[in-house]
């Protein structure tokens, strides 16, 4: 199964594609999808648009994975704006035949990190040991869009893994002050 | 000119088509694209666009006219929503090479009925006057959309209508509570 990833925001689209046949799951790519910020808001979300809809083409993604809307955020504008990218992105996803799937942050990071409120950094470097990458994908769009996959990819999604972690993540995590169950 | 205005919503999307030589404009369509509440937001979205779409390839529109956004929404999960569904409008506006064009709210009331607060009955009103309808069309997705294109279409759109308003509507304007200079 090949899964597709997408982190949406106006300024910077995270994406990522892994290949999870039941084995380790492998990295194909990850990338971002930039706009210019002076350029018309239709022509932003167009170019959004066309960038997910070449990762489909050349990729060929069975499912795509997106975050959950959550009930609040900070910039009320800056969610609205990325309601625009979001929704083009479902568009692309849904009119290339692509299963369009949402999980909640909470999950994701649970099911990466083994508690629901990681941060971005112990996000990251799961990302990292999963995919047998150096370090964290940058920037960050880049390493949630990954997230989103793994998530998918894991037969963990609503457990709460209780082994497992290699000592430098669980040094890391109990650094940023998460707990585990 | 051909002028196509949507009023988007992921529930009802409002559109109207005006034709504008540059004597009375007339109305060739107004209607709204309706999605089912309970299906994806993925398939509604995408109803939304196809929808769009058909409306373009058939009135073929030279110019497709939004309402800009606001700074403020008084509930944010909606205003993301409908951030969606004014993402893939525009994509499909700027992919069906039409130029596309907002006018802030204040402007577009101002325009029509010669103060930037009036209501919406008052919007409408001036709609079905302008247009020489029976009524104002409903529900009101419908008018605001036609109303964004007379907006466009007004030679008046940054100034005050000093004079010229059919009695009926000026009542209708005073017994709102609007004012006008």
């Amino acid at each position: 199964m090949r899964i597709l990833g997408v982190d949406p925001g106006l300024n910077r689209t995270g994406y990522g594609i892994i290949e999870h046949d039941g084995a380790k799951p492998r990295m194909l790519e990850g990338g971002v999808i930039r706009t210019q910020a002076d350029a018309p808001l239709e022509v932003r979300i167009a170019t959004i648009a066309e960038g997910v809809r070449a990762v489909i083409a050349e990729f060929d993604p069975d499912v795509m994975v997106v975050e959950q809307l959550y009930s609040k955020y900070g910039h009320p504008q800056t969610a609205i704006l990325m309601g625009h990218a979001r929704g083009v992105i479902l568009l692309v996803g849904a009119e290339r035949g692509l299963e369009v799937i949402d999980y909640a942050a909470s999950m994701v990071k649970r099911s990466l990190t083994g508690h629901g409120r990681a941060s971005k950094e112990q996000v990251g470097a799961m990302v990292a040991h999963m995919l047998e990458l150096p370090e964290a994908p940058q920037p960050n769009d880049v390493s949630d869009a990954l997230a989103l996959c793994l998530c998918h990819a894991s037969p963990m999604r609503r457990d709460t893994p209780k082994q497992g972690l290699p000592p430098k993540i669980a040094e890391a995590i109990a650094r940023q002050g998460g707990t585990r169950s």
